[in-house]
């Protein structure tokens, strides 16, 4: 089995680190403006975006975000957290095709209320900080260990797929 | 035509609003595990969720950021604003079928700098705070109003749909 585990309180230390890589695709980028409805051409039409600052397409910002949120539940603490706040300061575009890695690493813990504040690091496959953050979340109260569910099968296609 | 435009920063002013609606399904939340690889079962598996303290399925939390993102970048300030930080507090779940609006408000103004402050409170559709946060961006410098892009064509099937 291909397992999905977590962290409950008493066993998270400070100085605990984890760490969470995707390669953002340009699928990747038409998923998220199809869930966000976010779809502005900076992210989706490579004629528009070679005339803007960053030349060519890039992700959402928030697609980050998003990772750094799969690296919380996924990782660590892992299933079972509650996600109290996030605060993210985007610093540098993602392209399609870069490799990110969120780095988690336990700032903080609060025993008695349960809190773990972790401070969230996204780095592209040159070592550069595109987005830096701080997350606050409750620890698992109970140890979760499962199957890896499969990711849904999602298909992206352009409308002339379907004439 | 069906315009996708921007406020540049002379045009925005303290107090000004603007306000972005979605309603969440189970397939966003499949899409948005599929883009994030974020896959635990309480967002996925209603078996699952059914013994977890949200009694069933639940949205990711970061599924309502990627919508703030998207009242930003389509409403206010809109296409070609620059993302710098965002602040978010997970206050409610959000369930399927639930419509979430972003109601956005120019907080402060840096005209120096360009950047714009804005107060984001997310409310579902019993007008209780689902998600609040701060966020600031750098306004366009440049008017767009541009044909309204299509959302990419997104199909999410299990694989049996495929056998």
């Amino acid at each position: 089995m291909t397992g999905l585990g977590n962290y409950t309180l008493d066993e998270i230390t400070i100085g605990q680190t984890a760490s969470y890589s995707k390669q953002v695709e340009a699928r990747d980028i038409q998923l998220f403006a199809a869930v966000s409805g976010d779809v502005n051409p900076v992210h989706l039409d490579p004629d528009f975006a070679a005339n803007t600052p960053f030349k060519r397409c890039i992700a959402h910002g928030m697609l980050s975000g998003a990772i750094i949120s799969a690296a919380i539940a996924m990782k660590l603490p892992g299933p079972g957290t509650i996600y109290l706040n996030q605060s993210m300061r985007f610093r540098l575009p993602v392209y399609p095709g870069d490799t990110v890695t969120v780095h988690l690493e336990v700032e903080a813990i609060n025993a008695r209320r349960g809190f773990i504040t972790l401070d969230c690091r996204v780095l592209n496959q040159d070592g550069k900080a595109v987005v830096t953050g701080t997350a606050e979340v409750m620890a698992p109260n109970e140890k979760i260990l499962i199957e890896s569910p499969q990711l849904p099968q999602v298909t992206v296609g352009s409308p002339s797929h379907s004439a």
